[in-house]
């Protein structure tokens, strides 16, 4: 693979860092960055790749010549500059929500769809955090028997709302500490020793953004329009990594055992399933690192009895920082160029 | 109602001082107390009814003349002097989990099934605090419309673990802060900015004793031996207040309307369900406070077309030391002695 020049839109956030440190991780063909933030962030310099690049107010004239940029911007940003680049013959692959679901883009876990990226026409979008961790934990298992039903509920960190959710929850901490009142304003409360069961704007059925991007993700990444998904997302006071309790109802007979086999041998999963021996998902395990952990896989005792070979229960924690957004972005550009 | 001469067993741990703040608070009629702890505790004092009261080292000679013990041991101690006090006539309302499955010992919970108190021999059990919040929360719906199935996955604070579990998760987020590794002691891992999929030991089935109760508990209160119920529990860092996320599926249709319509009037909750204003049960509001508090109800976008007018989704939220054990054991003695 030749060496390729490489835009980051958003360098300086959560996400954009993290994606930097990836490509150097995973000795990724770099021959030039362009890093890409808003006035704030301009003439600042990042060290990566043993140089120091210097951060650009973004312009997309820029973008010319690049063969790749990694959308890390929110949706509006992306939605100004990412459809310039693709244009101009950039490969772009975003982070943002903003082209999840255009049919014309494809939507990609490298380890659940691999081959939906030949259908790209410029932008691929790399899918929500969540709905990453949740796939890659089940894939394995919905090639053996296709799930047709699944109850989420989440339990994601902070850093899914970036370094500035990071920091409120850490203020909140020693402010509260300090016997002082916390004053939220990158969550909708406090969340230090709380929960928030809202992420992201309600729909019409009371659903929240968050919740739907699971079901909707979910059908256009497994080719499969009537997959069921019920999805509960709950903000908690964890630094990084989500955890997700899944109960899953297939169309074919699976075991436990059966599933312990080939969650065993899949990608991007390491099976952590000795309740007994303390093992199971964590975010303490997980937390900087690639792998989306699953464990605690067992039957799922409220099935009804027709339904009792064909559901299981399980748990899956990940860093969503790395598997759920920059990880799984630099792994779609492996596959875009190698 | 005449005025009673009470005892407290295990008064000094954290559900035994709430007792002592709820009789207090709800004016129950209290001539006398008795208060049994360790030998440890054994000469100290507390301040209650506008009087000091010496707490005594257990001693069953000492039950004798009470008009009723309430148990906020461990299962061992209250396996050792409850029946003891019950032989002597003394009635008991215990919270370990000891007695909770004896088909001879009511399981109560007043809002759900206090024509059960009726049954009684000496001893009446208080339900596990996860038990009570959920099947508080979804009494009036099971009441309306008959629950089948019930998947829950919990959000549990670390006062399900007393006094030590607060004071552990405290210590390990200072520790953290001074950049100090935490040391556990009351939890299996750190808990500190972690989750532990975890609590109590693990079944055959490999569901923790924690998951069972829900399911075991659920269907003696609601005297329904088929009730199907599947729960995952989880330890997550926050100080009092258990969450869960529920998803129910019904005999007969209930609407998102009908419950909330229901919930409105069911004795015990609260009904805090406008998302779109913010309104959601959380740890925040509903600590400190005797209601489960109720939200986030919605249909269940994962049941099948045949039963999506009769599933539904929701959240709730209560105080676990409060209605999760403390108030619901004095609920059920106002029962008795009222």
């Amino acid at each position: 693979m030749k060496d390729l020049k490489v835009g980051i839109l958003g360098a300086t956030g959560a996400v954009g860092r993290q994606m930097l440190t990836v490509l150097e991780e995973r000795q990724f063909p770099v021959e030039e960055l362009r890093l890409f933030a808003g006035s704030r962030s301009k003439g600042s310099r990042i060290s990566c790749f043993g140089k120091e690049w210097l951060v650009e107010e973004t312009d997309p004239e820029r973008f010319r010549g690049l063969d790749l940029l990694l959308g890390a911007a929110e949706n509006d940003i992306a939605m100004k500059y990412l459809p310039l680049a693709a244009e101009m013959g950039v490969q772009v692959v975003d982070n943002s929500s903003a082209y999840r679901l255009d049919p014309e883009v494809p939507l990609v876990i490298p380890e659940i769809n691999p081959e939906d990226v030949g259908r790209t026409k410029g932008i691929i979008a790399n899918p929500n955090c969540a709905t990453i961790i949740a796939l890659t934990a089940v894939g394995a298992l919905h090639r053996y028997a296709r799930i047709r039903r699944m109850i989420v509920s989440t339990y994601q960190a902070v850093s899914g709302a970036g370094k500035d959710g990071i920091d409120e929850l850490l203020n909140e901490v020693s402010a509260l500490s300090q016997g002082q009142k916390p004053e939220p304003k990158v969550f909708q409360y406090q969340i230090a020793y709380n929960l928030i069961p809202q992420i992201g704007g309600f729909n019409e059925l009371l659903y929240s953004s968050e919740e739907m991007k699971m079901q909707n993700e979910g059908r256009k990444m497994l080719h499969d329009e009537k997959l069921l998904v019920n999805c509960t997302c709950v903000r908690v006071p964890i630094i990084r990594s989500h955890s997700e309790s899944i109960t899953l109802e297939f169309e074919r007979e699976i075991s436990p055992e059966k599933a312990r086999e080939l969650l065993a041998e899949a990608p991007g999963v390491k099976l952590w399933d000795e309740p007994n021996e303390g093992k199971y998902p964590m975010p303490l395990l997980t937390s900087d690192q690639d792998l989306v952990y699953v464990g605690r896989i067992r039957r799922d005792l409220s099935a009804p009895k027709e339904l009792y070979d064909r559901s299981l229960s399980l748990f899956c924690c990940a860093d969503q920082v790395r598997k759920g957004a920059a990880t799984n972005a630099v792994q779609i550009a492996e596959l875009l160029f190698r």
